[in-house]
């Protein structure tokens, strides 16, 4: 089946095109810019080429039908016709507690999409425009949703709720849902099928790390607990976000620097994490190279970074009573070495140990990165959040 | 040596007479209600009675005068004169980065108190408010000042500083400093005497739970990371207090029901926690109460009490690298025992296992609660800050 997969955001849009029963991917590139100026499309060839084609884009339903018309364009398609595409399947951010998988979308999912939109501001109106482009330009095909949420719905609720008053509950649905659940789903599943052990009975610990990042505790197939929570600001240490800070130490700052609920809200979401710590770079790349010149804030900002990474997988160990499987993806799980080395450092006594040669080589492909003899396998799995999402979109059609 | 040691709040004074060569406590007590109506001094008698003796106590001089002249009275003395009193210690909250250890209070410590007021401006005026009555009463007898944070102040940087801009820390010295760090060195050092082990090479792990608590984890001697931070709303759930929270679901609480900072501080210290959650109280004897009939949300606020005990455990295992020995101290960690038990539960993997049976008898005594084959000791160690004062201050005035 060909499946389009949208992940629809502001003022952009990536897409990749999938053919499931191949596993294979046909076509990929994004929008960019959306109703700025010098909007433009960059698609990747088959031959890992670049190609950036520009063009005014005034809103999402133009956007889409530039991705639609490169994919049967002459020059760069890949499809005769768009009646090839069977399918699209959407990445949406949040699903509140109405989701707890993927759906096909229906007018009443949409409207339960937009109920999310209160506690998803930024991410889940630019989803519902890409879906509702979709539906304006190919109102034959059938769209699924797939949440970055839903796969944390199966944490218990002294794990998901906040030591706020009940009533915050009650009236706003304010609670942790967790992000990267696409990613968090993927890796798990996928470490068990690469080493050979049923997904059902292991204690995984998932570390989907880079500019953003989570952790994961997954029991028995199921997210137990996560460290992003309402917002995506909770948790690790990020590029630009603080990741867990003191409730106490907020009011403060507020009060020192005159901030509102909007300065504040802006001052842990794009000032923070890496970037404000080392005052260098959101960019955990850019942060290694001033780390290798001595550059005394980098080092700090790092050796933070790794280290809440590894208090996480100490809490999340304790969390299951015990940790089987440990994985690292994402732009920094998947490429930075020596992060994954230090952020299992010292962990022999859970039965971790790295081998630190391997694991130094290893970059972006499935290994198992700790040595024969630790009883926890530690894997770098590269993430695929869009062959899910097409995944999750044949399934679902397949069963209608 | 006779110390009197004293715990000066905005409306209270708590103290304790030690003689410090026999470790025996004189007398103890505390005024209450300073400058309010109906305040009062209560003191305990050597058989255990409590005596209540009210009287207007306008300000903390007379206050300490009270305390003083009860100390020396003919019905309820232990002392036949003032003169006896050969230093008195104080317990002072917030050390900030100035003090790393107990000091002998000269103008110089006191103005270096006062610099410290920004960040804790609740309790550090009323602790000056005790030194400079004692000052006017006693002018003579030394005092020595002992710092809820000073134990703290071995973490490494990575492990104080928050993902913010480090403007922040050199602008506020805003950064994690910790609490309750002389209940944290006195039952560290005390679990090692109990057992018997070198307390400079010992991976601890130590809980001070009650209706304030921290974890922290004692490395070598040395606290190397705390649960509370800047303030004391960090970390564990409290009887009103939140403990972690997602920085962006606080910005959009205070959104929601129209906060500023300082109703976002109210909300989080004061509404939060063990009494928001479940409804029915911050106290954890009327939590477990309400938990053995049933109430929902009791039993709701209890597991997420407990839940965050163990991940803590887990995290700070993995921040040393390992634990050797958990200790359980304060109103709940000494009394609660089935908190003990769930905290520990699950964690065998890291060689913890607690003898449940024996848990469950003890309370407020010093005992060993893991099994024999239990390679991590869990041990209850009844707090003692209070003597960890007096003997502060007499080892002070002994080099003097």
């Amino acid at each position: 089946m060909k499946v389009l997969v949208l992940n629809c955001g502001s003022s952009s849009i990536k897409y990749k095109l999938f053919d499931t029963d191949t596993k294979e991917v046909l076509a990929q590139g994004g929008v960019e810019k959306i109703g700025l100026p010098g909007s433009f499309l960059k698609l990747t060839l088959p031959n890992g080429e670049k190609v950036v084609l520009e063009k005014d884009i005034p809103e999402h339903t133009v956007g889409i039908d530039f991705i639609l018309s490169t994919l049967t364009s002459d020059k760069y398609g890949c499809i005769s016709s768009l009646e090839e595409i069977e399918a699209v399947g959407h990445r949406v951010v949040h699903g509140g507690e109405k989701f707890n998988q993927s759906v096909l979308i229906t007018q009443e999912v949409k409207d339960m999409i937009v109920a999310c939109i209160d506690i998803a501001p930024l991410h889940n109106p630019a989803n519902l425009k890409g879906i509702d482009a979709v539906e304006a330009i190919l109102p034959q095909v059938p769209q699924v949703a797939v949440f970055d949420t839903a796969f944390h719905q199966t944490m218990p609720k002294y794990a998901y709720m906040y030591g706020i008053p009940y009533e915050l509950y009650e009236k706003y649905a304010i609670r942790r849902y967790g992000f990267h659940g696409t990613s968090h789903r993927y890796v798990s599943r996928r470490a068990c099928e690469f080493l050979g052990v049923p997904y059902e009975s292991q204690k995984i610990i998932t570390c989907h790390i880079g500019n953003g990042g989570s952790i994961t505790a997954v029991k028995d197939g199921k997210s137990v607990d996560t460290s992003m929570g309402l917002t995506p600001v909770e948790g690790l240490m990020m590029g630009t976000r603080s990741g867990d800070i003191d409730a106490g130490a907020l009011s403060y700052i507020m009060e020192k620097e005159n901030l509102d609920a909007a300065g504040l809200s802006n001052l842990v979401n794009k000032k923070s994490g890496v970037l404000g710590v080392s005052g260098v770079s959101s960019d955990m790349r850019e942060i290694e190279a001033a780390v290798a010149n001595g550059h005394e804030r980098a080092i700090l900002a790092l050796n933070m970074y790794d280290y809440r990474i590894r208090k996480y997988i100490g809490a999340y160990a304790a969390a299951m009573g015990g940790v089987d499987i440990i994985v690292f993806t994402g732009g920094v799980g998947e490429n930075q070495t020596k992060t994954r080395e230090v952020a299992c450092q010292g962990l022999e006594f859970m039965g971790i140990k790295i081998d630190t040669i391997l694991n130094a080589k290893i970059r972006g492909t499935e290994t198992i990165i700790s040595t024969p003899d630790s009883r926890v396998k530690v894997v770098v799995i590269p993430t695929d959040e869009e062959y899910m999402i097409a995944s999750d979109t044949q399934e679902i059609l397949s069963k209608c």
